[in-house]
C-alpha cells in the first residue's frame, strides 16, 4: 500500500453544508486542512481553513480551488460533470466519477444494481405519457414516479395511487425523464454505512433502522432489528455495489427490508444521514471513515460500542433544544445554519444507550 | 435563568493550540463560530470562522477582535493582564480574571486553596537565595522549586535533593519569585475537570488517573482507580474551588492521592489535557461542556458512558500513528501541527473499552 496523503494536506470538499462542515471536522481529527468550493452558504466554512463562494460553472475559480489541494470529495452527488472534469483534469477526485453518474440518474442505479443480480423495487423508463400509461398497466398502483436526475429528500417525486392521475404525474415532474417505481410491501427500512479504502478493503458499520416522515428522514437506530442473516446480506451486497464501481469512499445504502430478503432502495456516493449515529457510537465515525478512505489511510473496523438513535432536528424542532441539551444521554450536533425554514435539517441528536447485541 | 448566547454568535478564543481547536470544533457543534486571537502559529485557526495574527500587546488588534465576538475565553491562563484588562472593557470573559490571577501565580494559588481549607503540598515563599535556605531547613529535601508564574510541562522547576543545591537552583530560576514545595508522598495522581455554568450548576467528570513522564502528561485512565470516598472528596473540592472564584467554565484540579487523602496539586482555569478522554467517554466532552458553561447553555451531567485510557502523542509517538490507525478501539486526535519537535504534543489517542464500575 502507498503512504497516506501527509499530514497537513488540503482536502478539497465541493459542497458546503452539514456533511461537508462535519466531513471537514474529521479531516482536522487527522491533521488535514479543508477547502470548501460553494456556490451558496457554506456552515462547512465555519470550520474549515478555506472556502470559495463561486458557482460551479465558473473554471476560474473551479482549477484556482483544485490547484490549492491534495485531493477532491464532495458532499452531494449532483455537481455539474463539466465542473468535476475541470477538477479530474488537474486532482484525484475520490470517489470516482463512476458513483457519480450511477447514483445521478435512477434509471442507470436501477440498471446498474440489476446488473449486480440485486433486488430493487420493480421500474420502467418514462420518458412520456404513454411510457407511464404503459408502464402503469404493468407495475399496477401505488406507484411512485421519481424524476431521474437530482432526486433529494422526497423532492421530485409523485405518488400515483389511481392510473388516471398519470397525465398529473407527468406535469408535476415537467415531462421530465423518469422512473416508476412498482409498490415494495416493505416491513422496515434499514441503512448501511459501508466504505473502501484506496487498497480495497472494506468496512461496514452496522446497520440501522430508518424512519422517515414526509418524506425526509426522522430517526435511525442501531442496531435495527433485524436477523443476522440479514445483517450479512447487507454487508455482502454492499460489499459487491462497492467492488463493482471501484469505490472509494463512504457510500449509503438504503434497503428495503421485506419476507423475501433485502431490497436496494437507493445508493448515495457520499457520507449519509442514516449514518450520523457512528458519531457517538464507533471509535471511528462515517466521516472518518470517508476522509481515511479518500487519503489512502487503513479503515476503522466499523464497531460499534455504543447503542444510538440519532433523530434529526427539522425546522422547528430547535425549539426542542433546550431540553434535549438537559438530557444526559443526548449529544446534540447543530449545524450552524442561520435561518430556521420548514422541512429544514438543522442539526441532530444522537441518543445512547448501552451496546444491547 | 437568562438566554444562552444566540445561535450563530461569535466566541473569541485567546489562543490557537490544541486546547483552542477542540474548543472551536465543539462551539461549531452548538452552532457558534469561533474567532481566533494568536500572536503565533494557530492549528485552532484551521477549524475556525476568524483568525487574527497580532501579539497581546498590540491594543488596536485586540479591540478589533473584542468588538467582533460575544464573549473571550482562553485557552491557557498566561495571557498579559494589560489584554485582558482591554477585553474586558468590551465583552464578557468567562472564566473571570479572578481564577486567572489565581491560577497565574503559585503563591497566590497555595493561599488560595489553603484559605479555603483545601490540603496542599506544604510550601514557602522564596524572593531570595536566603529566603531558599531558609525554607529548605523548614521543609526539607527533597523538595522542588517552582517559579511563582509562567509553569506549564515542567518549564521552570528545579528539583533539589540537597541543600547544597540551593544557589544553583536560584541560578537556573534567574532568581525569579518562587515558591519551594516540600515532598508530598503520594499513591498516585488523578484529576478532575469541572465545570460551572452560568447560573452556578456544576458538573464533574469522572476522576482519572495521571501518569507523567519528564514531566509532561503521558496517559489518563479512567475511571480512576481509587475507593468511591476519594472520587467523593474530588468532587467536593472541585465544586468549593468553583465556587469560590465564582468560576464559569472547564476547571482542571490536579491531586495528589495520599495515604491520608487528597492533596491538591495545582488547578488550571481551562480545559486540561486529563481530559482529553472525554471526547470519546461522555455525550458531552470538555470542549463542549466549557463552550456550554460560556454561552449559558445547561451542562452535560458528566455522565461516562464508556472507559478510555487517554495517550498522548509526543514528538515521535507520531509514528506509531499508523498502528495506531489500525487499533479498532482507538480513537485518534492529531492537532495539525506543522513540525513535529521532541516533547512536543502532537495529538492523543483515546481508546476505549466497556465501561466497568
Amino acid at each position: 500500500m502507498s503512504e497516506p496523503l501527509a499530514p497537513g494536506a488540503t482536502i478539497g470538499i465541493l459542497g458546503g453544508g452539514q456533511l461537508g462542515r462535519m466531513l471537514s471536522v474529521a479531516a482536522a481529527r487527522l491533521g488535514y486542512r479543508c477547502y470548501i468550493y460553494e456556490p451558496g452558504a457554506a456552515p462547512a466554512a465555519d470550520v474549515a481553513a478555506a472556502r470559495t463562494q463561486a458557482p460551479y460553472e465558473d473554471p476560474a475559480a473551479l482549477e484556482a480551488f483544485a490547484r490549492s489541494v491534495d485531493v477532491v470529495t464532495f458532499e452531494f452527488e449532483n455537481v455539474p460533470a463539466e465542473a468535476l472534469d475541470r477538477i479530474e483534469a488537474i486532482v484525484p477526485l475520490r470517489p470516482n466519477r463512476k458513483a457519480l453518474s450511477v447514483s445521478q440518474d435512477r434509471l442507470t442505479e436501477k440498471e446498474f444494481l440489476s446488473g449486480l443480480g440485486l433486488a430493487t423495487a420493480p421500474y420502467a423508463n418514462v420518458e412520456s405519457l404513454a411510457d407511464l400509461e404503459g408502464a402503469l398497466k404493468t407495475l399496477g398502483c401505488p406507484s411512485i414516479l421519481k424524476t431521474r436526475r437530482l432526486g433529494y429528500d422526497g423532492k421530485g417525486q409523485v405518488r400515483l395511487t389511481d392510473p388516471d392521475q398519470a397525465a398529473d404525474a407527468i406535469a408535476a415532474t415537467n415531462g421530465a425523464p423518469a422512473v416508476l417505481e412498482g409498490f415494495v410491501s416493505f416491513t422496515s427500512e434499514i441503512s448501511v454505512i459501508a466504505a473502501r479504502g484506496l487498497s480495497g478493503e472494506i468496512s461496514c458499520f452496522d446497520p440501522g433502522e430508518n424512519v422517515h416522515e414526509g418524506g425526509i428522514l426522522r430517526t435511525t437506530t442501531v442496531p435495527a432489528p433485524i436477523p443476522s442473516r440479514l445483517r450479512t446480506d447487507a454487508v455482502l451486497l454492499a460489499g459487491a455495489i462497492l467492488n463493482a464501481l471501484d469505490y472509494v469512499g463512504v457510500l449509503g445504502v438504503e434497503l428495503f427490508v421485506t419476507p423475501t430478503g433485502l431490497i436496494v432502495n437507493e445508493i448515495a456516493p457520499r457520507v449519509h444521514n442514516s449514518g450520523h449515529w457512528t458519531q457517538n457510537g464507533c471509535a471511528v465515525d462515517q466521516f472518518e471513515q470517508h476522509i481515511r478512505a479518500i487519503t489512502g489511510w487503513p479503515l476503522g473496523d466499523g464497531s460499534r460500542h455504543t447503542d444510538v438513535t440519532m433523530e434529526n432536528l427539522i425546522g422547528d424542532d430547535m425549539d426542542r433544544v433546550p431540553d434535549l441539551a438537559r438530557d444526559p444521554a443526548c449529544a446534540l450536533h447543530l449545524y450552524g445554519k442561520s435561518e430556521t425554514r420548514p422541512g429544514r435539517k438543522m442539526g441532530h441528536a444522537n441518543r445512547i444507550t448501552p451496546r444491547s447485541a
